[in-house]
């Protein structure tokens, strides 16, 4: 099964969790997905690799540039810091809630759902996420699991660095099922 | 006036905001008061300081070696790390919670507030936090607003470095007033 022509955008400031964007990246790409790392601001964006500051990505797209309808997907990575500067961002939330709307899959791994509490998109939805930030998640009425991962018509999350392998997976599985009509904002 | 005789409880872990420590710290030892910097586990904590990590800090007294009856006050400094491992440890919780229910002041900055959400004690209480985190505040119950410092009945929030100035002068006023009939768990 070749993903060939499939696009997926990753939205990413500094301060992501370097393994969460680079492992997902290539899991994808060898399945022939084209990945783009999407960032507020060109250039580069600067990893955090589990204790400290790692090594420096380079934006292929600015969030000015593009358009869910130019991608497949949406894959949103952890860390500390880039989800709390992200869900300040009014048009990353917009650029997120449009995937949701248009049925298509998105994944999210570790403190990245914070971005889709102010997306306002996890309402009712089955989930997990790194433990800490549970009960934001379920005081947003989330339905929270603690799983490696959950999948919910389209929408793929994961715990920690540690469950990359299984959100991995899902995540190919979902973007070569296409739109789920389940999938909403 | 002196608060010789005061004591304050700082409770911290690794990844706190370097100033949102020393800062009250020091505000509150001009006027007299003790204060214990308290921390799951003993011997040193890492400061952040605005962009990478900081100094380290001694740890007066571990979470197990103390109770809220050894203090007059609370005091909870920010960071990304720092709130986001006490939120998920339980006897800080419960030794936050016992202030509120003791009517004794308490003070938290930035994202210090997370841990007051998974402790139950915002909700239908005016406060403020760094906006990044106001959504997670308003689902929990709060009554968020964007201000440099607000004080509601011994609870004293701010939102960044940039407010201690202001933080300071009403956390030490709150503290000086001594138990609030209002503040509450």
């Amino acid at each position: 099964m070749s993903l060939q022509g499939t696009r997926v955008a990753i939205v990413a400031t500094h301060g992501f969790e370097e393994a969460e964007l680079s492992s997902p990246r290539e899991a994808m790409q060898a399945q022939g997905i084209e990945v783009d790392i999407v960032a507020p601001e060109g250039g580069e964006i600067r990893a955090w690799a589990e204790t400290d500051w790692g090594d420096n990505y380079t934006v292929d797209k600015t969030i000015d540039e593009v358009s869910e309808a130019d991608y497949d997907a949406l894959m949103l990575p952890g860390g500390h810091f880039n989800p709390d500067v992200l869900r300040t961002n009014e048009k990353v939330l917009t650029f997120v809630r449009s995937f949701f709307a248009a049925h298509k899959p998105v994944g999210a791994i570790c403190h990245a759902p914070w971005i889709l509490i102010n997306a306002g998109v996890v309402e009712g939805r089955n989930m997990t996420s790194v433990p800490s930030i549970s009960q934001d998640l379920k005081n947003a009425g989330a339905k929270w699991e603690d799983k490696e991962v959950i999948v919910d018509s389209g929408f793929v999350t994961s715990r920690t660095p540690k469950d990359l392998e299984a959100f991995n997976a899902k995540l190919v599985e979902e973007i070569s099922e296409g739109k789920h009509r389940k999938q909403h904002a």
